[in-house]
């Protein structure tokens, strides 16, 4: 989301991540690659809820959700 | 960027898209799901110089360029 996307231009942002969220709940994924204000990859995913979670780069989950958004398979 | 993401909760906001940018220019991914108010996948590119540029969901260019960002291949 916009608060995610506007700290990240200052520093890294993620304490922890998370393995999983629910798929359907995920609303956007934002994907901050490593720079000079923040040295490591970082995916934040803002939910339908409001939510942002902050989620593990490396996690299979992550692949394979952004895989089925990007086929179109995350119909609402 | 922030501008995308506080746009895209209103409406589309990829008039075009573009199959590829440089991959060491990109600062962030976003990559938002169908929702009410679009009811299609849109993935912006926040460029290093400031730019956003709307990249085609189902271009394999994309699908690579997050494998490789994900894997921590994009140090700077």
């Amino acid at each position: 989301g916009p608060v995610a996307a506007v700290l990240r231009e200052l520093r890294c942002i993620c304490l922890h991540t998370t393995q999983r969220v629910p798929p359907k709940m995920i609303s956007n994924l934002q994907v901050f690659v490593p720079g000079p204000q923040c040295s490591i990859v970082e995916v934040i995913a803002s939910m339908k809820n409001g939510e942002e979670v902050c989620l593990d780069p490396e996690a299979p989950f992550l692949k394979k959700v952004i895989q089925k958004i990007l086929d179109g398979g995350n119909e609402n």
